[in-house]
């Protein structure tokens, strides 16, 4: 019996924890400088809570949870069939956002808004495992709800640039207005056809104009309205550019001119303000719909620009959504988020050799079993030292050299401690650099100013 | 439509979040300090891996998920009964130890032993809700595997007494031998009853010597050995004199006089060593079995001594297993490991008001929003300071004076900057102190140097 985990599922060693939790610390310290609380709410919600959120799609990747105390050899079979909602009741949230407007929600009494919220958790999905996508990940999602200024929008995209800017990646943010998207449909006479004509523009990338053109068609816009989309498409030029000749194209749609005064606000706030950072461009992009229907304004997404990865899926995404707690009978509260893809920005980072040294909350020192009474010398040293702040560890067992010192290799210690019989007369501590192999004797209060000053 | 989570479950609001982190944060930096690395596991893991762990009651607490993709209007009955294991192969984790016992074998080859690893992740389990008692709830866990030295279990001590000193909990650590309790089972005649011995002492302190002397012989044991047992039982005096009693009494069990051994190794090197704290006390306790099989060696128990507290419960335990992953396929590595309750310890801290002052993660000022002009000042303003590390933010919309200031108050952010049209000219900035209510104006340099100070 090999045991093993269920597919989709991760164990993370602790080489890898050091690596995740520099990713988090890094979202979750930027999250704060922008006045983000956090918030935690549990993996598993009431199904109700989850279910007819994410589309028929989504409802079939939820992970149920059975009732527990059932006793299946009695369960009652109507007409030979059985109801799933008989024995399950629970699932495992999907996302942050349902069980974050849930929370929104239940505890709208004790929320002083605008509710500025952020949550590091993990979400679960019951896709087809594939390389980079999983059952069990982590999401990274902050929030404004209750505030419809679009200074929010801003500084959500300045969040977005101080964190690619602190893991030193290249991105492209890319921005695109659900109301610019309304207005395009609108002018080109097929408003109700919204839908149909974001999903297809979304291929536009992949699949070039020839295959937009053929599935609009399908979907019963006419050739008049795919003929009068055609300029919009082929749009080029800088972002405000390609505004100037939208405003004049979505003249007669008032939607679509206020998704292009949002944009062009959005724009000018950031340039007199000052742009995230160096590492990112900001464009606007028309082909961003981000196929999530409940965006009402903003759409962000944001890839990996940087020449030294081959990354081309979106690491980081987000949007306004004008009534999302009204499902769970909130009405009318305007929201905007953003999403760090946690365990994409590992892959990335992990791909351009971009993890800086992480060793701070490693063992910095192990002193050398020599026996019983080296032993109770060592560990009164390592009082000091602990007491100190310096990482430190004693080999627990009298084992040979080499074992201790190999444990020390492959734990990356960078200093091992040598403290026989000579030693404890003495009080001095050999100490070998396991980089360089040299080694010196030295008092503790020594041992302890270079230990502090490797950090 | 009223939305609720699931009985047994909580969200965490922001104020929660920040004690909560104080918790897991002063757990991680101990067990780092000893030199213990993070691993983490999946939540789902195989029923194989989970079920037969936890006794008859703890499989039926596990939370089971239901296979996806499952079509339950064409699922086959036999019998017109319905096999449980024909939907559902996963499981959420009841604990952290028996995943990490399915990680070290699934992972030996990329170990390196002795293990030191530490996991801080949520349980779930189908228990009746009740008062402090969650169906998703933390464990703090810490285990050594691969290494039989009794200096395993000494600094594990030494990290109990750590954590409780920075918590500024006092504790009682209590500790005790199941090869004591072997041969205790052994000199009163009654080895294979060991079990039956245990848990009957261990309700000692709860119901008194008459009740358990009366279980022990409903459970078979004659009455020469209850009569045995009396004096055990009754032993008193300090830890050291209740050895020396032992010693005699243990005299004809070898896996008795082991125990001992252990024991007094143990509290000889915690004395020569350095006890772990004041604010702990040490003591061998007999009655302590924590019903737990697989201890072997050691078992530890803390409770709370604090006299502000009314705390009852066990908030820390563990102890030493010769063949945790045994049934893995990987026989005879001996472990040993305690246990944090995070959320009793949150408990206690709430009830003796121990919390420390916590707002380092908080935002440090807001800055009022007067209009359009003014906020793309502060939005410069806000640059520097969050390039400072100072957690900082602007209200979003241009709302009242008095719902802004409301807003810093339920945020409990201590300083708000007025930024009109007048200070903009002058680059100085008035800053409220909104604990004195006091008003000054100064410069950005002089605002960053006052609030870096008061963190």
């Amino acid at each position: 019996m090999k045991p093993s985990i269920p597919k989709g599922t991760r164990d993370f060693s602790p080489s890898e924890m050091v690596k995740r939790n520099f990713i988090f610390d890094t979202i979750r310290n930027v999250y704060q400088r922008y006045g983000y609380q956090q918030i935690e709410t549990p993996a598993m919600e009431n199904l109700s809570t989850l279910e007819g959120k994410y589309g028929e799609e989504g409802d079939k990747l939820l992970f149920r949870i059975l009732n527990s105390g059932i006793d299946f050899s009695n369960l009652e079979i109507q007409n030979s069939k059985l109801k799933l909602s008989d024995f399950t009741e629970k699932g495992l949230r999907y996302d942050l956002t349902v069980p974050f407007a849930r929370y929104v929600v239940q505890h709208q009494n004790e929320i002083t808004f605008p509710f500025k919220r952020f949550q590091i958790q993990p979400v679960w999905r019951a896709d087809r495992p594939q390389k980079g996508r999983y059952r069990e990940f982590y999401q990274c999602d902050a929030d404004v709800i209750g505030s419809e200024s679009l200074l929010n929008e801003v500084e959500l995209i300045r969040i977005i640039g101080d964190v690619f800017s602190q893991f030193k990646i290249k991105v492209d943010i890319r921005l695109n207005n659900r109301k610019i998207l309304s207005g395009i449909a609108e002018v080109i006479g097929a408003k109700e056809k919204i839908i149909d004509i974001t999903v297809a523009i979304d291929k536009l990338d992949k699949t070039g104009i020839e295959k937009v053109n053929e599935e609009l068609k399908t979907k019963g816009l006419s050739d008049q309205s795919v003929k009068q989309l055609q300029p919009i498409l082929l749009l080029s030029g800088s972002s405000s550019e390609k505004l100037a000749s939208l405003k004049k194209i979505l003249a007669g749609s008032e939607t679509g001119m206020k998704g292009i005064e949002e944009m062009e606000n959005i724009f000018s706030d950031l340039i007199q303000c000052g742009l995230p950072a160096d590492e990112c461009e900001i464009t606007m992009d028309l082909t961003l719909a981000r196929g999530l229907n409940y965006y009402t304004g903003a759409i962000i997404e944001v890839k990996v620009s940087d020449r030294r990865s081959q990354f081309t899926s979106s690491i980081c995404g987000g949007g306004r959504y004008d009534d999302l707690t009204g499902i769970f009978g909130l009405p009318n509260v305007s929201g905007v988020g953003i999403s760090f893809g946690a365990d994409r920005i590992y892959d990335v980072l992990d791909e351009i050799n971009g993890f800086p040294d992480l060793t701070s909350a490693s063992t910095k020192i192990l002193f050398v079993n020599f026996g019983k009474e080296e032993s109770m010398h060592c560990l009164k040293l390592l009082k000091q030292l602990r007491i100190a702040g310096i990482n430190a560890e004693l080999f627990p067992d009298t084992a040979k050299m080499k074992k201790q010192m190999a444990y020390a290799d492959d734990k990356k210690i960078p200093f091992v401690a040598l403290v026989g019989s000579e030693e404890m007369k003495t009080g001095a501590i050999a100490i070998k650099n396991m980089t360089s192999g040299e080694q010196t004797k030295m008092s503790i209060d020594e041992l302890m100013k270079i230990l502090k000053s490797s950090d």
